[in-house]
């Protein structure tokens, strides 16, 4: 019994990694498809969602079994609860990602992005991408200083988030009122992907620690 | 002990009414220091999100102490993870409305909603306003079929929302692209807020009934 309990526990960590290899996967599609204009591409991003959603049940659906059955405790249910979060979390970066493939179909075969924002976005893409990555290794690692050095791995989202506006309102901005609602929206999915994934990590270091980050002072 | 229990079961409920009552107001005067460029007012609302996530704190280490100390099941069982799930979403419509406060801040003296959009932002913020207090009903009385309605009370906020964008987008749009970036953000903290709303009764569903909404059918 003590044995199916543990494989239960496990099959949650290795669940939660293999969610931030789908939004990882979504998330640069999601990219590409904006800066292709790759219809098709970001199609398969919108109906792939599902996959995420169907992961997260499982997630679930196994917590609650675990909750009704084992009555865990200590770092046991500490996992438990921060699973149901982390699953959470990436269930929500598994939207955003679909989002910004929607405005990618939404406007094919234009493309929603300019030209002078199409660095900014595509570098958006890759600290989300490298975050998450990021995240999946903290998750399966267990690795609370990598976890903490993702508060600061976001910063790099953050300055970009405020580059994109900066150019949103300069005077030389020419491309009107459509495209700017776009980046808009745009910039703000992946500065949330982003902030999920940073949330997800201290969950991590929460599991681990049983302190919040804030809480932990690291020294050398 | 068995009634230390229950009663600390019975402070989440009234500890998560508490949050919806501190996040309704929030938003109302979140709204009215957008329409009336309120300074004064915006502040309050940014400096007061710290009573919500006080409150989050609570019920957080409530549930942790619940669930190491009791292991609690069935009902109790699904309180404690509910709880957990509607605080979360609680924590994070305190967090729109201060971004709402904040975009207010931001343009003051001026105001960050053009004249034709006022009608709607004032929309917007009254049924964001209904939704949580009827949210804050059926945590308090966990009245399923009135939970089930917030589905479709959602549904005026997305049309609002889709309103905005259509404003935004006519030719007639005079008001140039920082406004619009302006309003394109405050649509979608409404817009989110009245999600996260949804989400808060969608568990009291899962609470009382052990389904999720999609799985209940009601007839008559």
């Amino acid at each position: 019994m003590r044995d199916a309990y543990h494989e239960e526990l496990d099959s949650l960590t290795g669940k939660l990694v293999e969610m931030t290899r789908l939004v990882r996967s979504a998330i640069s599609r999601a990219t590409t498809a904006l800066l292709d204009s790759d219809l098709q591409l970001a199609e398969t991003v919108i109906s792939q969602d599902t996959e995420v959603d169907r992961l997260f049940a499982e997630i679930e659906a196994t917590i609650f079994d675990l909750m009704a059955r084992q009555q865990p405790v200590a770092v046991d249910l500490r996992m438990v609860i921060t699973a149901l979060r982390m699953g959470t979390d990436l269930e929500r970066m598994g939207d955003l990602a679909q989002h910004v493939a929607k405005v990618a179909r939404l406007r094919h075969p234009d493309s929603a992005i300019p030209p002078e924002l199409r660095a900014t976005i595509l570098e958006m893409g890759q600290i989300a991408e490298r975050l998450v990555t990021k995240t999946g290794g903290c998750i399966a690692s267990r690795d609370v200083e990598s976890a903490l050095e993702l508060e600061h791995d976001d910063d790099a989202m953050d300055r970009l988030h405020r580059k994109l506006f900066k150019t949103l309102m300069k005077p030389t901005w020419q491309h009107g009122v459509e495209p700017a609602i776009d980046v808009t929206l745009i910039g703000r999915y992946y500065e949330r992907y982003a902030d999920h994934a940073v949330r997800v990590a201290r969950d991590v270091v929460y599991l681990v620690t049983g302190s919040r980050p804030h809480e932990i002072n690291l020294t050398g």
